[in-house]
């Protein structure tokens, strides 16, 4: 088992990576109270509820178990998990686990950071993009159908318990889309660790453990780097975005959960690289070794058919990075730094766009 | 005009308490962005919605209205500002300004809070109990079928601005539940001000604006106070709870809205004047002169009859101060000093129920 720690003052908080270390010894520890709430998901609860049951004897123990899927995230679904805790008569020492992917681990941050105005929660994510990404840096929130992770609070738990053996019943298509933001973090942060990638990127999609743990090892290094510096997305955060101004676009219009997050960021990044190279701040070499990385891990490189020019405008102009009307990208200067800017070229931003 | 700071480090704010105060120069300087979303009620919107939009000149200004009540103080509700905010496209730098009572203040506040994971806002309580209770301390939240405030979340605003010439249109009812705070700040904390409201109470009622704003500025002092010695409530914060358990219990009982919050923190801060009596905390005479000052002030003294002791048990089980399952009360030690404590006989509290 490896570990390191996000360093954020007193919100500090662990994160475990290893094999088949779902246990007692791991989690009770950071539970202070005698309640507990598992959030969990209709797909994951029949794998590992049991597996996490059996690791937290001598509490109360009551469990939400959530429709599976990015198009329950919002408010209705959240309500859910308020329901629950009340009607159990949950109190402000309760702990709420997330044990699910990226939806449910968002969901029950947030949950945890408004019932009674804060209790605490420990993420145990089971996907590769939820490992990498979602359980480190305390963004949690819900959707609203006029934008994604519009409502929601910055919010850190406890712990975070990475297992990769639960990697064994990922989907492919998931497992893929996890790996869209493993290669993100190469390509805005680490030239070094993007090189890895392209020589072990058979291995990942094979699912060998080793590759798989140093690579989410790495990603949640660079994550953690980047959020003790930069808690609530004042500077330099917002690299962690870069493919997902154009990526949330695509997930907005296609409807939530058609695209795959990750799979909206492999193409968004494809697009943030096209107006990079446009910018003459990459070459065609780099985007070329980039696409190939995201061809290989059987990643979508170019936006949905259906969707022109003014629907990415119109669901750009929401974005979170719009700053006094201007909207601000995550390009990337070169491979392994990112930058965030308004200073790019309109012209051939719309360029982007329409190809 | 006086003025005072809420003193919590970062998340310091000023109050500023006057009459007809309601001004550009006050407001303008706490505005970041160029975008203001005013969010306010049905009741108040054609009062005083004017004047204030009067104070906002080149600044993008929406505003939303909600229906006036305790009983729209929910998720559902809540999500009307959202709706609003990303129909007109707010950013991150918006400021969001509550114009009303302490629902008005609670739901903006934790829009505030969420929205894109937190934006400014500016608080302008427009009754008497909002402007010594919700408007400090930066407890935000909504109700739940089966809670009072049990979604929510610890949010500063970056001012507010209390006039007092508006209570010209408050309603005798919201004045007196207004001043039931106010009579609880000298209980819980300050003997000499609860000997001031003795003598005073009559100007009070008959809104003398000069006694009307010391009583404001003290409560506001003594709110002041305690928060900053305790922000989230581990401690001392929840002496200001006196009588709120057992009011929490009797406004869920009967219907968020019709029982006010001030009319049932008065019958509640009775039972547990009741309570401490017979715990041999106070004497006869200080339980009446708490009770002629609560019936000079025309508020309840009593629960309402339709109340069992089953009920308050029931309700009071969900209350945000049970610790391990087991309930803890503000009382009285004495006149102008509360304690909170599990230390009181339950067959006392039985009683108190049941009388």
């Amino acid at each position: 088992m490896q570990s390191l720690t996000v360093e954020l003052g007193e919100r500090s908080y662990p994160i475990y990576i290893g094999q088949n270390i779902l246990s007692e010894a791991l989690i009770t520890p950071f539970i202070k109270g005698n309640q507990v709430m598992v959030v969990t998901n209709d797909t994951i609860a029949p794998l590992y509820l049991d597996t996490l049951l059996k690791c937290l004897p001598g509490l109360t123990v009551d469990v939400t178990v959530l429709p599976d899927g990015e198009s329950f995230k919002d408010l209705t679904h959240l309500n859910l998990i308020f329901d629950k805790l009340l009607e159990c008569r949950h109190n402000r020492t309760t702990t709420l686990i997330a044990l699910g992917g990226g939806v449910v681990g968002d969901m029950t941050g947030f949950a945890a950071a408004s019932y009674q105005r804060g209790v605490d929660f420990i993420q145990i994510p089971t996907t590769v993009l939820s490992q990498v990404d979602s359980s480190v840096g305390g963004k949690t929130g819900v959707n609203h159908p006029l934008g994604k992770n519009m409502i929601g609070a910055f919010y850190q738990p406890q712990l975070v318990l990475a297992d990769i053996s639960v990697f064994t019943t990922l989907p492919d298509r998931e497992l893929s889309a996890g790996l869209a933001e493993v290669i993100k973090y190469g390509l805005i942060y680490d030239y070094t660790f993007f090189c890895w990638l392209e020589e072990n990127i058979d291995g990942l999609v094979a699912r060998d453990p080793d590759i798989l743990m140093q690579a989410i090892l790495r990603s949640c290094e660079i994550k953690a780097e980047v959020v003790a510096q930069d808690e609530k997305e004042g500077g330099i955060r917002a690299w962690l975005n870069l493919g997902h101004t154009f990526g949330h676009a695509i997930e907005t219009h296609q409807g939530y959960g058609r695209w795959l997050h990750g799979e909206a960021v492999a193409a968004g990044t494809m697009m943030a690289m096209a107006l990079s190279l446009s910018m003459g701040w990459l070459s065609p070499e780099d985007v070329d070794r980039a696409r190939t990385l995201f061809e290989k891990t059987n990643l979508p490189i170019l936006p949905p058919d259906n969707m022109g020019e003014d629907d990415f405008l119109e669901l750009m102009s929401v974005d979170k990075k719009v700053l006094n009307g201007e909207l601000r990208l995550v390009l990337l200067e070169t491979l392994g730094k990112a930058v965030v800017t308004a200073d790019y070229s309109k012209e051939k931003l719309m360029r982007v766009l329409s190809a």
